[in-house]
């Protein structure tokens, strides 16, 4: 397989930064991926000498698990390099630790960053890729491009389906790079989460806004649960987990109202019993397991499309 | 070489589900892979393209290290995941983690995790294999195998030894796992230990119990010295180092006693002057490196003989 | 490309064990491999199979990652060994952990330890090659060889230049290595420090010292400026920061009175705006980069100069 279209940017930073055909490309290049992790010898040769460096500055073990997984199948070379967001990683040092990676050779930098921003600060200091792996409350394209893959093989279409994303937004960016996605590619999104929970400049998303799950649930194909970050209740975001749990948590009888079939997605790691019940969780339309798999596909197809030039799978 | 017996099960979660069968399939499978890492070139292509997670959820380095290049002298992909036992792989999570593994197409899970039956837990959950690399106090399996190896490569036999395990009994998943296999193989068990660090269901692993090294050393083909693991001592469980390291430290004088050649064997890492002094650990008798040495092989069988199906050598 | 010439040593341990011809043909061993960072598939099979072990007992990304990518672009195996100065690194029980290493059929060690000689202790310990890659405040060979490497590739020869090296002499393996490396080499060195930062037995190394970095850099071909330790300001040893950085610190106005192209050289991470100011660390002169891109060819034919025997590249 020969592409011939290709990405714009040598980037992937944001779903903000991508057209609807680069996001189809992607999502194209990754079905032809997806087979090659079912093989017994699950490894192409594509990517054979590339370095690919995972600069991961703050904690993940799943998002840095499938980009490596990702990028040893196709083949490359891979280095990890973690920290917590130390004085070494901030400021203008991280300049210099861009420097760094490039004087090295690197292919492409795959960074997750507290600070939102850091990744499209690093793409301007280095010539090579650079892969937004999350990046404070910003964005996550990676998450939302794997999401949209699911709802595709799901559902056979992203256009005109109804989408509620439920929970914390405001400090989520998983939130932020999908509802761009959604929107993007032609959905139609409902926001549902307590005000103190809502972005201040939620207008700008061209999104609606719903105080009462029980309402939307009926309405959708996909319900999108939010991780709840449980430290945020010490700021007083929200009233009490219990009473977040009884508005917002999906549960049986929550799934009850909903039409036959629709979606549901986490993100993960899952706080059972908080935002999603146990139950819901291992429904046979909870597709969390089909959203990981598909994530080293969609990663695959993005190591390709920006460092593969020349190469066919 | 093509095997064509295979073992029974997908993981390997203990001696106790092994047969004597298997057991010596193992150890065969593993003598002739032993030469492979004596090569300049010590690596086979025989797991290209298998994805393999090293999940090291207790802090180790030789145990993980002796896996790793196993794997990567088989050409498998390897993928490390540490953490402490922290919120997000106990209980319930546990699963989860489980289906993200899965879900990545992993062949085959590593797993080392501070509570008993955390491999067995996550066996029952995933398709892929399993391999318990030590799980709370419960069992080691692949450290009493490369045992195993070590003492039919110096003794030629296992069947018939005397065996005495010296130490703390009680807290040692090595004791367990090595108990449970020298008795399957035939060979004699006397655990010395003071009765604080003897296990309450002593009578149910069928074998000889004694306080008295000075006795026990004289009649033995092998002394097995556990690993003192001193942050114990706090517990009051023994009196005082000295009269432990007195009673029960394995040290020239008493090795003098014992046969001419008796074998002496430790897991690792020894606390030297403690459970054993250095003079005694640097005899020629003492094959704590050849038990090193026979642990990568013993793990390239391992993994070769749960995932390496219908591949050759 | 057969090279004849080898090391003399199975072990590159420090600068004052090489020799002249021996830098010589790591420099130039060097040279060949550098190209190979270029290419769009940056690996060679040259060490394939090989188990090369990174032993990093003082936390460093920057030394360890280029390491790795020299060691994975020449195909050889790579296993990380990371950990804070434990009870379990210390004193006697290194000798266990080098034996565990060797019994694996590591080929070569590559050890970062805080104490001073810990990589001599381990070379006589196990028969596979050592490369000191930091002890203390003793060597930092590899980093003293990228440096030549850079200096001869920006000026052509190291022979008869005039080399300062300015900042806290007395805590650096750095300026030690580099200290033995320029004199071995035919270059002169100024040390440019104040008193409490300058070693006690200045006069072995044979170099002129001078207080006043003003006067020093109107005369010299190189200024390298070495890293200030931030914490040793709390010991006293100079007066305060900025009476530091206005005495010894690398700024425009000092720039200025230099010959113009004087090499500016930093070994990392820098302290910009303490020992040296951003605008001078972008000028064209400073290397900072090249030093980053040479220290992967380096440690490339170091690697391969020690256990690439017989293969050609």
């Amino acid at each position: 397989m020969k592409l011939k279209i290709q990405l714009k940017s040598k980037n992937l930073l944001g779903i903000r930064e991508l057209n609807r055909e680069e996001i189809e490309l992607i999502l194209d290049t990754a079905e032809s991926f997806k087979e090659i992790s079912t093989r017994t010898i699950k490894k192409v040769p594509t990517l054979r000498g590339r370095t690919i460096v995972n600069l991961f500055l703050e904690p993940s073990t799943r998002t840095r698990t499938s980009f490596e997984l990702a990028a040893k199948r196709l083949s490359a070379d891979v280095v990890n390099i973690s920290g917590k967001d130390s004085a070494t990683v901030k400021g203008e040092s991280l300049k210099d630790t861009a420097k760094t990676i490039e004087a090295m050779n690197a292919d492409l930098v795959i960074i997750r960053h507290s600070a939102a921003g850091a990744p499209h600060l690093l793409a301007r200091l280095v010539r090579c890729g650079v892969v937004n792996a999350g990046d404070g409350a910003h964005e996550h394209p990676t998450q939302a491009l794997l999401d949209l893959f699911t709802i595709r093989e799901k559902l056979g279409r992203i256009k005109d389906l109804h989408v509620a994303i439920v929970g914390d937004i405001a400090h989520s960016r998983v939130a932020r790079s999908n509802i761009l996605a959604f929107t993007k590619m032609g959905a139609k999104v409902t926001l549902v989460a307590p005000p103190t929970l809502l972005p201040v400049n939620i207008e700008v998303f061209g999104v609606d806004v719903s105080y009462n799950l029980d309402e939307v649930i009926k309405e959708v194909d996909i319900v999108y649960c939010l991780r709840l970050q449980l430290e945020r209740q010490t700021e007083n975001l929200f009233p009490s987990l219990r009473e977040h749990t009884t508005l917002f948590g999906l549960n049986m009888a929550r799934i009850t109202r909903a039409r036959e079939n629709t979606l549901i997605m986490h993100p993960g790691p899952m706080n059972r019993g908080i935002e999603i019940t146990s139950e819901v969780a291992d429904l046979p339309q909870s597709v969390m397991t089909d959203q990981v798999t598909n994530g080293v596909a969609v990663r695959m197809a993005i190591l390709y499309l920006l460092i593969g030039g020349g190469e066919s799978v």
